[in-house]
């Protein structure tokens, strides 16, 4: 589901704790001989997983759309099942049922000052040997729209973000009663109905505006890999920062007989209809608005003077949908542990699509397919993992993360006793290494990721990766020479948007996304031409890089099935919370002294006097001034953790342990995470618990970092911000208390 | 000539010395009772000012289109002497005979791989009055072209710079033989030609491209203000870094008898064919040029996706035009000063016009005009200046700033005695002051400013163009605290592009020029639609900013032109060359930085491990390592500076001077300027011999301050970087003396 699994470049922090040098030494929770069994099995692995199988089951997979409830999903959730039963897993296909809705009525008309009536239609190409089977696709379409039938005044919106709004305000255009044109992009997409839904608008179209996703970008298709003017991004509109997952089963499992709350009371289902078109379809009615001229920074690409509306233009748009309850099928593929069964490693992709899913996702299943069946050959050869392998092939995950959403609230008390780790992949491109995870494993991912070299380059993927940081940094001289000074990378924090987030915002368990992408643009996504002819031009032509995937998310997996102490380092956990709690206070400071300048300028009258007087523009208003937040507690709290930290590593490389001992270290150390978890949850989204990580409430699969105060202060509120950061410091005492625990179990 | 001449935001620096509490206290220059009466006759001066006689003599010159050489060129001219002669004004026309060439042949067409004719021609509008007047207009060109008959294959360099051509470089391009076509912008236009000249290129077409300069920037003409589809701007491609003025005349006046160098000697010129083209005309050939996807941002606004080149297109420019010998007629209006007539404050505009030119210069030149009726308005009443004033209008400033240099050449050596201040202006329009100039007089001006209100918002324009740039910087809250710490404006270093470039830059007049703009965008320069229906409409619309720049300017010759010591404060002037130094000798060190980390990440092949290797795109050509650099010398020299200028403020203070003394005194102040040249000019433009500002070789009318160390350090020629140190240590040094000897002489 996630367009880009490239993280984007962060501020690295030092790691610490990862000084080994790589392949040649120690693996992290081996001995120095455990490490070369470990090594010599890796090996094995790697040259069962062969590249023309990964493309051969792209193309398998992708032959014809297999979207949820669909024939072709079905059809696809069956072969992989046999194949893993083929490779001799203890294979289960576990079906849930879902809400689901596909289109019944699509309408989309420029009623005034000129007809237009919306084409909404993709079209087949030669070139694309599966664009034509249209039979079998979704319609273009947001699922979880609302139905509906508007008539109203457009008005162009930009991103659709709140900030937008403030500058519509600005201009004193209100869009209560009114529709919203919005672009994609800059947010997820579900953030636009949303926010315009809270602004009073009755109804939003989503377009991919060519400058962000079209001929501005590079050539379009067929000809290149962007998005041509008929292309159209389908996707969920659920309000997933506030749950994912079936709408009418909030926190548990919608088995069959579950009983479900009523469609109105799904608090992450919009009561407004959207509707995602094409700059085909865009363009007669952005091009007829009048009112103010966009300022520069909204303007597309379409050849006129963008205008925001509103006034003559009006446009009637009519959704009507099934509200049907569909099966979804996860597959769940087990190999025992040979020594700790009940510890689970677990390993995930999804495998629906929005229409044939050629990268979205079957380029990571496929992958993940490989790993297994590579996993499958080593068997053959006499190894077995120590701690159980749990392969999940997820169904309904484009609409909202469904299918790994219940099944991990199905099974979340299991899951909170057995599982070590979550490894998540998804879409998977030609470029560049990129992880986001549970930081007290980021020495773990990293020498992991030294160990599988890139296809293209020769180094190792963690080398490239750090290369290209440090290329994109090396204009800041000085962040370029920190980055220089280091070997390692500093993993993304999680965010939402792919099948992860069940697993760590809202049991704990610890997780990765790991993929590869950054040299695989294109305009594909969520269309009809997210196909296997596609994808062999542009995405990942010799299928090199779902090799390089399903060597590094194979080599995560064996190494924490088999590790002898798993290989967690709070230390570095403690450094990048350190890191996101010093930013947190200084972004509050900028904030602070940022608002008191504004609201000079704002008292002053220099807003209203530098504003071109034939703009019409109003000055900003002027904002709440930022009081100081007592920090102190959380300070102190982290200031705990990292004598704590360094405690509980000094004491683990001492410890001498039998293997019950070992056995209750490891237990306790998979477990930590979840004593991040908040007890109430997120204000107003109770169902993500972890205190760290969370997708943003304003940005959707953005991750927010330390979410509960974070949130607060940028909503401004600064009783409930004072109030997190309690909850906060109390969890990060919990937690010190906890590991304190750990350390003196084992001396 | 100047587009636009809101000066950019600039790091401000402390002005001191300027501490007065504006109009309500002494005048700088004046006693306390003298600046009663001064304020008087400032008020008396403004109640003459009237907004309706700007736009009449605007309507009136931009009737016809009146370039160099043409009868309606003659006719503006002859109204200006007469407008001046009926206000009593010893008036007299001064002729030059000068080089200028016009159009005789123009054809551009593609060749291969589709013919297309380009059409080369702004259509008349309706809405227009005087767009229709085809017969007298200049055809679009680009002044100072060669001749030639070129056909080459057709390559897209962006904006022509130098780092386009490094880009091109590494994807392997050479344009050694072909054609470019480069937007305009991002430089002054004569850059482009010659960068592409450098790089063996055989012809230049230059294109306005709708995002620089059309619909993305807003509604075009004639809904709104912005270049339509057939909109070309015209202008002088003569290489003006090297010399302005009759390029067969250099350093010398171009009167009837004065001796020619042969035109192929003539350094300033170019040898390749250019031509300005609509983005109409732009596109049917940059849609069909292929190789490379050019790089994001070189993307313009047309509608699909520009490639660079060079391939199956191939153009065909035929260029040839009129090398005619043309009089241009500079009108000089002379009020001689009742106590120092050999004192002169010169006031100038030019009149000639690429074709209707209402906004430029008219706009200017009627606010000029409206100044000097005032004056003698004022005289009438029995006001006279105590220094001469001059008011000149100058033509042929378009094709290369021909009348004012060739003026300035010719009367070099009386200037050098006379002229106490150069004060232009040109264009002007809605919105806030600009001024850039003399430092030494930066104070004087703040005063000045603080002493105009500004018609929209009743502020004064100090305080609003102060405000504006406390916005500007608001996001930068450490600059924006800077800023509201201080109640002044740092004005701006003269480059070029309008006429007080031979004032300042060859002979070192204190110079000033000012102007009001920032509400009055659009696409109108250098076009047909330049014209008085436009100016009303987009411009200054009741014309108000126009007696805005008559007050401004009229009571900066006033107080110039009355004051008793003139109000030279070379503190000023110290503080702004010491920040100069300052930042170049700051950013020659990130420079050695940046070199240092970029050579490295080249040589550990960050780069090439980075690129996208579908992209086939070089990594960078390490750069020779930046040497240290020896600044000493400049640097005590400015600590002496500041000792040397603090001093000679106390002793002006202090001193008591009889008559003589004190004309010696302020003779002494304003030729202090003239120490800032140096003996041989700056390397390789000997005409250009300030050793503080000069137009940047390579940016055009863009200002490198301390131009001679700067450009060396920019071209990497650290020995001339070096002997450039030394050579304005030393002038610094001498002009130390001088100001020593100043103060010495008053003790």
């Amino acid at each position: 589901m996630r367009k880009s699994l490239l993280v984007s470049f962060t501020l690295s922090l030092a790691l610490g704790g990862f000084s080994q040098n790589g392949q040649s030494k120690k693996l992290l929770g081996f001995t120095e001989n455990s490490s070369i069994n470990q090594l010599e099995a890796e090996a094995k692995f790697d040259s069962y997983l062969k590249a023309d199988h990964v493309g051969q089951l792209i193309k398998e997979m992708s032959a014809r759309p297999h979207h949820v409830g669909s024939p072709g999903g079905k059809a696809v959730a069956e072969f992989i099942f046999n194949q893993f039963k083929s490779w001799g897993y203890d294979v289960q296909m576990e079906t849930f049922y879902v809400l689901f809705p596909t289109p019944k009525t699509r309408l989309l008309e420029m009623t005034s000052p000129t007809k237009y009536k919306a084409g909404l239609a993709e079209k087949p190409l030669a070139e694309d040997a599966t664009s034509g089977q249209t039979k079998e696709q979704l319609p273009t379409y947001n699922c979880w729209s609302a139905d509906g039938d508007v008539t109203g005044e457009l008005v162009y919106v930009n991103y659709g973000l709140p900030q937008d709004y403030e500058y519509l305000k600005r201009l004193g255009i209100d869009v209560k009663g009114k529709i919203v044109i919005a672009k994609y992009g800059h947010s997820w997409r579900g953030i636009k109905p949303k926010v315009a839904q809270e602004h009073g608008a009755i109804g939003c179209i989503i377009y991919s505006d060519p400058k962000d996703d079209g001929y501005y970008r590079g050539d379009v298709y067929p000809k290149g890999a962007f998005k041509n003017e008929y292309g159209v991004q389908r996707g969920s509109v659920m309000d997933m920062p506030i749950y994912p997952g079936d709408p009418l089963t909030p926190g548990y499992g919608s088995t069959k007989d579950a009983k479900r709350i009523d469609r109105k009371d799904a608090t992450n289902l919009l009561k407004i209809p959207v509707l995602p078109i094409s700059y085909h379809d865009a363009e007669p009615l952005l091009r007829s608005l009048e009112g103010p001229v966009a300022p520069e920074d909204w303007n597309g690409a379409l050849p006129f003077t963008y205008h925001i509306g509103s006034g003559k233009t009006t446009v009637h748009l009519k959704l009507e949908f099934n509200w049907d309850t569909k099966p979804i099928n996860d597959i769940i593929a087990k190999l025992p542990g040979s020594e700790k069964p009940d510890e689970w490693v677990i390993r995930g992709n999804h495998h629906d699509a929005w229409v044939n899913g050629a990268n979205d996702p079957l380029s990571g299943q496929a992958a993940m397919l490989e790993e297994a069946r590579a996993i499958s050959e080593l068997v053959k050869t006499g190894w077995k993992p120590k701690r159980t392998l749990v392969y999940c092939a997820w169904d309904g995950e484009e609409p909202g993360l469904l299918g790994s959403t219940e099944w991990v609230e199905q099974h979340a008390d299991e899951l909170q006793q057995k599982a070590v780790v979550y490894i998540n992949s998804d879409g998977n491109g030609r470029g560049f290494f990129g992880a986001e995870g549970s930081h007290a494993l980021e020495p773990f991912i990293n020498q992991v990721a030294k160990g599988v070299t890139d296809p293209e380059t020769g180094i190792s993927i963690l080398e490239r990766r750090r290369q290209v940081d440090i290329v994109a940094a090396s204009k800041n001289s000085a962040m370029a020479k920190e980055l220089m000074g280091k070997k390692t990378i500093h993993i993304g924090a999680l965010g939402s948007g792919s099948d992860y987030s069940p697993f760590i915002q809202h049991i704990g368990i610890p997780s990765f996304n790991l993929g590869f992408g950054g040299e695989d643009p294109g305009g594909e996504y969520h269309s009809i031409y997210d196909s296997y002819d596609d994808y062999r031009r542009f995405k990942d032509p010799s299928f090199v890089y779902g090799v390089a995937l399903a060597k590094t998310a194979g080599h995560t997996s064996m190494r924490l099935a088999d590790a002898e102490l798993l290989p967690f380092d709070f230390k570095s956990f403690y450094k990048t919370v350190a890191g996101y709690a010093t930013e947190l206070i200084a972004s509050t400071e900028q904030m602070r002294e940022n608002t008191a300048i504004e609201n000079k300028l704002i008292q002053g009258k220099f807003y209203k006097n530098s504003i071109d007087t034939a703009e019409k523009l109003l000055p900003p208003t002027p904002q709440q001034e930022v009081p100081y937040l007592n920090f102190s507690s959380l300070q102190n709290e982290l200031t705990d953790l990292e004598k704590t930290t360094n405690h509980l590593s000094e004491a683990i490389e001492k410890a001498k342990l039998d293997a019950a001992k070992e056995d209750e270290l490891n237990q306790s150390l998979y477990k930590a995470e979840q004593k991040l978890l908040t007890a109430n949850g997120l204000p107003r989204r109770s169902w993500y618990r972890h205190s760290i990580y969370a997708p943003g409430f304003y940005t959707g699969y953005g991750v927010k970092t330390l979410p509960g105060i974070r949130e607060a202060i940028e909503q401004r509120n600064w009783k409930e911000a004072q109030e997190q950061i309690e909850i906060d410091a109390n969890i990060l005492k919990e937690f010190s208390d906890y590991l304190d625990g750990i350390a003196k179990s084992i001396q």
